[in-house]
């Protein structure tokens, strides 16, 4: 039986990385209340041809936007239990999926967040994060580490173990997304909008429900933005 | 825009569930140790023409063993850390690629857990946990409630949580596995060979190590056992 030629085969696809302008953008968002505004802002409509396997709630919008092709592509409401697929495992399988059905140019994982003041977190502050470093400073948007799990509260261990990822934000599908898209061979970005102060006196729950509306809307401008930016680049020069 | 045909589409299909035996078989097994008995034991051999996308280190195992196709997937070695890629989103992502390849009539989470002696788990002991209730007395392995996390350890915050589940074992996989299963509509059983007590008083990792090679030979056993049971049985019959 002949090796598997695996390793050469990648790093003929790492050289080959296109020289042409982005084209393809898919948006990973996990609550439809975070999508919405996005699907608006970018006249996007629901794509009732599902790229996914039959029965999964994902959902996906697509349309022209500038140069791109944009999709956003959303877990959407869980089966069984009626509330948005939020946490890694959906963020993971419906970045899989996505990129197997669209090989986007780029995924941008857009959501809320915790923030740490510790850090300089103030709600509504939308962070950029990146997992392969091709984030830039000409993008005036903060520079934060994120950290991800799968509870929207923190109990004294997660807390150990954020500090020690040194995050600024804190989120439920960033690390899942970054793993899956790695493992894809597809660049990431990530943008998170502070919608409660994970490290202050007020219960999670009750400021993220207080401030999700209008920290949606910043995070809209902040995704407006990225996407102005990327727009009419290739990969190379972000 | 005709609405989507979804819930009737979904009808359909629960209701031509096949008639015919069982004849494709995917095993989900985390770590490359709990699998290579398996492996030996159904005689099967690794493929090198992967069903995967390009670069994925997913390991699949195939062959044929009495009336049935199986195949073994595990997720390999995570490229970065060289460790076995265990826990909820690497089992999740494995266990959508599998179905979506193999359309497999039976999904088997095999796996070794975490025990709890309050519940009467010992050391060895392997359970088998049902999520869609088509297990079995006559299949004589003890039936268990299984709670799923993405640690090896317990913490307090864990532990409440695993209570509340009313556990006898706890593992890094079935729960991921159990709702990529139930989202696709495949039909999945959970068997869980106990290597350390959760509830005990030696450290979990110690533990492990310690009673790794010998459990998982117990659990090969229970799969041994499994695999005979349902041979030349439809879904139905179980």
């Amino acid at each position: 039986m002949a090796p598997p030629q695996d390793g050469k085969a990648a790093e003929v696809k790492e050289e080959s990385v296109p020289q042409r302008p982005i084209s393809d953008v898919v948006f990973i968002i996990a609550m439809k209340k975070e999508a919405s505004p996005l699907v608006e802002k970018f006249q996007l409509t629901e794509e009732s041809n599902s790229l996914f396997p039959k029965g999964v709630p994902w959902v996906r919008y697509s349309g022209k936007y500038k140069d791109l092709n944009i999709n956003i592509v959303s877990p959407g409401k869980d089966i069984v239990l009626g509330v948005d697929s939020v946490g890694t495992v959906s963020a993971s399988l419906i970045t899989y999926a996505s990129i197997q059905a669209l090989q986007p140019d780029l995924i941008i994982n857009a959501g809320t967040a915790g923030g740490f003041k510790a850090k300089g977190a103030c709600i509504g502050d939308v962070y950029l994060a990146s997992d392969v470093a091709f984030h830039d400073r000409r993008i005036p948007i903060p520079i934060g580490k994120l950290s991800t799990g799968d509870s929207l509260d923190m109990c004294p261990h997660d807390e150990t173990a954020i500090i020690a990822n040194d995050a600024t934000v804190k989120d439920m599908e960033g690390a899942a997304v970054a793993y899956v898209a790695d493992l894809l061979r597809t660049p990431a970005i990530f943008l998170k909008a502070v919608t409660d102060i994970v490290d202050g006196d007020r219960p999670t729950t009750e400021e993220f429900l207080e401030n999700l509306a209008a920290v949606t809307a910043a995070l809209d401008q902040a995704a407006t933005r990225v996407v102005d930016f990327i727009n009419g680049k290739n990969p190379l020069e972000l």
